[in-house]
């Protein structure tokens, strides 16, 4: 994949609009040219602080964020300027060929997503995946980093459980569970950036929605930012 | 299901070492008798303070925590005795008959993943879930809080990425990914307290496993605790 690529081109053409296309961010990355080359980078004093390895890639690293959430031992919990929190504001060299170049997030991803799914047959929905780790938990899953066509929540809050009890609280993230089990069905050195997932086409929706936008958690509603 | 019931007799009889059974924690919780009735709770000073609006239920909650990771509005984020980090520390009375009853997490889930699976023909592995919130991101998803013959992570550090780099952080949920799957084929209001999956049977082990304790993050490694 290299900058102007086309990412639908990549994609079978037997689509149909009952399923989810989820695509690694990496791809839509690189398509995009969300290319930083490191050695083109001179670190500030602030990046010299971070404690990476390569400050250069701190530079990179701060540069996408909005503020540091959390840092120490190197390891750097940013707010990207999408409203994401997640280790390095997704910065990664991983799946990148050579040692100089470091890929970023997509702009826009809900745009990338909105623009992906308008060039493929079928308008299936798609999700813009990326691997984020978790507070409090170990490992780390897939989540929706852009949507386009899948609703990102399925809000249960005001019906009735199974006993006839109103739900008070139960908003499931529809997106973020279909983005964790498209990891399931790949390994991470197999190159394979897309997973089509079918069968959950009750999620598809005929207009684009709210994005992943949705999914992020306000600042004043969060009590971890 | 009632205190004694026989989880495993509500299962299918044909499952295959292969297939990984996710049950909702809820029934293990009910076999296991781990109901409180409210009306049996007197609430102290402090559970008054937490804003619950069912002050007893607030007691239940804190006599499940560990301790109050964040209280707001009330919203509680606790640490169970596990060392999960949830909201009201498990406690949920949604899919509970009456108004009185609220069920508690399992006391070793782990343990009850591993009883189920002793019990059931084929040995398969066996993931025991509950409904969690995440911080910065809205919305829930299932993740595994017992775990019996399931690879819990799949730890990618030191092996390559496809372009032969050195995958340095890659540490994958695996458990929880399945966990967050098994939503996807059933509603919250239909009675359908386990999911069987198929085709992961690459992350189902012989033995146990170190289950999914092995997914709490050790408090001083943990920057939001």
């Amino acid at each position: 994949m290299r900058p102007g690529d086309d990412v639908a081109a990549l994609l079978p053409a037997d689509l149909a609009s009952e399923d989810i296309v989820v695509v690694s961010h990496k791809i839509v990355s690189k398509a995009e040219g969300r290319l930083v080359r490191l050695s083109s980078v001179t670190p500030s004093a602030e990046a010299r602080q971070l404690g990476k390895e390569d400050p250069r890639l701190a530079q990179v690293i701060l540069d996408e964020s909005m503020s540091i959430v959390a840092a120490r031992d190197g390891v750097v919990i940013c707010e990207t300027r999408h409203g994401f929190v997640c280790a390095n504001a997704g910065v990664d060299q991983s799946n990148v060929p050579g040692d100089d170049a470091a890929v970023l997030l997509p702009v826009d991803p809900d745009a990338s997503a909105r623009a992906l799914r308008a060039g493929l047959p079928g308008r299936p929905g798609v999700i813009i995946s990326d691997t984020f780790g978790r507070a409090w938990r170990l490992g780390q899953v897939e989540v929706a980093i852009g949507i386009a066509g899948v609703q990102p929540l399925d809000d249960w809050r005001g019906r009735a459980d199974a006993e006839g009890r109103e739900l008070a609280a139960t908003v499931l993230a529809t997106a973020d569970a279909i983005a964790a089990a498209s990891e399931l069905a790949r390994a991470k050195d197999s190159r394979e950036p897309v997973v089509i997932v079918r069968g959950l086409g009750k999620w598809v929706t005929d207009d684009d929605g709210p994005g992943a936008a949705a999914l992020v958690r306000a600042r004043d509603a969060d009590l971890f930012r």
